[in-house]
């Protein structure tokens, strides 16, 4: 079945056209149907977990074969516990209220029309992703519930494993009597498909790239329709010098040290000249013993043995890794001033018990996620109470932050009156 | 002055860079600063009336020796009434709320942490308009208030009336105390400023063009930055088998005959074939008193004397002229079917008593206006209650329908703890 399709832009086109007429049917689609189609889907999941482990080892094994290293080998895993969180995931979904049909602003103008807004779906949402073959699910449950065709393109090394999880969608859609043309998963590993997929604006409206950033500014080099972008996660903590430094050192050595290799996580550490002294004595060793590797401006190399010396690209590095840039700056200007020349406008956090600074730091830092004596680490859909998140956006543009059912939406006018015209 | 400047690649990113900087100092401006440089722009425009007028005679000159038609020159033209409304608009935009810094949905989350957004500026706006000069002056007042930076390219057949609006501008902002920067009109008619200005997205953040369809396809189609799209208007009103006629025929009569040439007109009326009989047997002879051309299908030509044959092309087609066209279709559904295909998604409306087709008309018509009982004419950020707005979106993606102030703006999430950190 792998790479049988010669004509790949033919092939696309008539993905995207099935796509556009599927969501046409998919936004007059109640909600309890939508809900019935997830709960199918989370059924057919469970009850194919054999197959989707057996499809999923010959994906590790044409990994290992062409010398995948283990990160990569390990994202594409199937366990059976991740099966279950995949299941998991598409009921929670389903459990989330549904966007779509909401009204909401409706108020009398003095011509005494009555205007407000409905929420309605964008229409056909295209998602490239990399190597987690959960994505699969994930994405087509957020798109399903949120009205809008999905038209979904994995990684070429999870091939197998997602067509497997096709096939339980395709099942479950099925069953609750919706066209199974609501979701599609590109059934080639051809790079040419990705191309098709986003330079056809009459057939998808937006695309969702989800992987690294050069995959990414890939994508949105050569889109012709919009792109919501997660590009890098290059976020910040400031100890002001009116910081409690028990929260500042709770706050700091979670948004460091919980995870390292999420986007959220801290890659910067500001600190006030007034309290850097007594701020990096307690943190430095604790970090230290974390296995964190320390590189600092020339006060931090001061204060902190065995800290190196940052370079300047070190301030612009996502390192996704142990590793912590710290900075001395003298107060919140300077603070405010390397956040939004340094950071990729993610997530950004002052420590502080100063109300005018808070309240400065919240208006002045143009980050997707701004925050006030809390961890970076909080920046996500589930923490903010969205529930999933089909990404984190880093656009200023349609959508910002994390990506829940919401952000796949648009709105659209409605105007109620009683035969009234205009004057 | 006109168009010295030998390296427009150049000169356009120096513009940009400057936008820029502008807009990060303009993010932070309090709300009685903006107001005071609008108020300051009105006065420079009021004490500026001869000087306006003087050069826009220049333009008119020009125009004539090109040989302009008299529609264009009439756009071009500033009369003394429409200095009053260029100043009377701008001081409406001062009086408008500041949508900057709004935060809303502040909640609880189960951690502790209380999230919510921030309204916030998008950065820096281009704006690529055609021969109005009055344009220069709203579009500066809506990007400012907005907190925007903005960049402005006239059309060539204004320049001299738009450099001598640019002049009132620059004045008022310098009197409030902003850099000149804050707006900039670009003082070159050559094209490829414009080709330059669309491929910044280093410099700005969003294109708004306004004017034919041509120019914003053409736009769309190289733009490297994402574009507000205001495209063509083929509005629909349906008259509905349960319709209160009184009610269909105002809104009809209002919807085609107000005015002819805007976006929000008429261009189709389709009627429910039980009641076509008696509900075109009043609107053709009144639409043709007032001498608008009406070309229908086969029933409506039985139906009305003098009716011309509709071609597949007259569905698709925006006459922005007194024509009309008319469909009879047996119902609801298939006038559903019809909008959806042939509608431009601008605005259509419904006339009906019936409180069900009401709702499925307002759920399924894929449009950026749904209106029940009311003329398309309403269409517009005015009658919406959102005061001037830069246009009116065709896209689904960020800002659909009328775009004000809120369309001009990104939210971020702001999230507020006191030393909470991720478990």
């Amino acid at each position: 079945m792998l790479d049988k399709i010669s004509d790949i832009a033919g092939y696309m086109q008539q993905l995207g056209q099935q796509a556009r007429q599927a969501s046409r049917t998919l936004a007059g689609v109640p909600t309890a149907q939508k809900n019935q189609a997830l709960e199918a889907i989370a059924e057919e999941l469970d009850g194919a977990r054999e197959q989707l482990m057996g499809e999923n080892s010959l994906d590790l094994e044409k990994g290992r074969e062409k010398g995948l290293d283990s990160a990569l080998l390990d994202r594409l895993e199937l366990t059976p516990a991740r099966i279950d969180s995949m299941i998991e995931g598409v009921r929670q979904i389903a459990a989330l209220a549904d966007p779509v049909g909401e009204i909401f602003d409706m108020k009398y103008l003095p011509s005494g029309i009555q205007v407000g807004r409905m929420r309605v779906p964008l229409g056909v949402v295209g998602i490239i992703y990399e190597s987690r073959p959960n994505v699969t699910a994930d994405a087509a449950a957020l798109c399903l519930k949120s009205g809008n065709a999905a038209v979904l393109r994995g990684g070429s090394e999870a091939y197998y494993s997602n067509q497997a999880i096709a096939q339980c969608i395709a099942a479950g859609l099925n069953k609750a009597g919706l066209p199974e043309t609501v979701v599609q998963v590109v059934a080639t590993t051809d790079r040419q498909a990705v191309g098709a997929m986003i330079t056809m604006p009459d057939y998808v409206d937006v695309i969702i790239p989800r992987g690294g950033k050069g995959l990414i500014e890939r994508i949105s080099q050569d889109a012709r329709v919009p792109v919501i972008k997660h590009l890098d996660g290059i976020c910040h903590v400031y100890i002001d010098d009116q910081a409690d430094l028990d929260k500042a050192y709770a706050v700091a050595m979670n948004a460091k040290t919980q995870r390292y290799g999420t986007c959220n996580t801290m890659e910067t550490l500001l600190v006030a000249e007034d309290v850097a002294a007594q701020a990096l004595a307690r943190l430095a060793p604790a970090l230290d013993e974390k296995g964190v590797e320390l590189r600092g401006c020339a006060r931090s190399c001061e204060l902190i043995e065995g800290c190196t010396s940052a370079t300047d690209e070190d301030w612009d590095t996502e390192y996704l890794a142990p590793i912590l840039s710290i900075r001395v700056v003298p107060g919140l200007a300077e603070a405010i001033d390397h956040i939004n020349t340094h950071s990729s406008q993610h997530t950004d956090a002052i420590i502080t018990e100063n109300y005018t600074r808070a309240r400065r730091f919240l208006t002045e830092v143009d980050s997707s996620s701004v925050m006030v004596n809390a961890s970076t680490r909080f920046a996500d859909g589930f923490e903010y109470g969205l529930g999933a998140e089909i990404g984190i956006s880093t656009d200023k543009f349609h959508a910002r932050g994390p990506v829940g059912l919401e952000g796949l939406t648009s709105v659209k006018y409605i105007v109620l009156g009683d035969g009234h015209i205009r004057s």
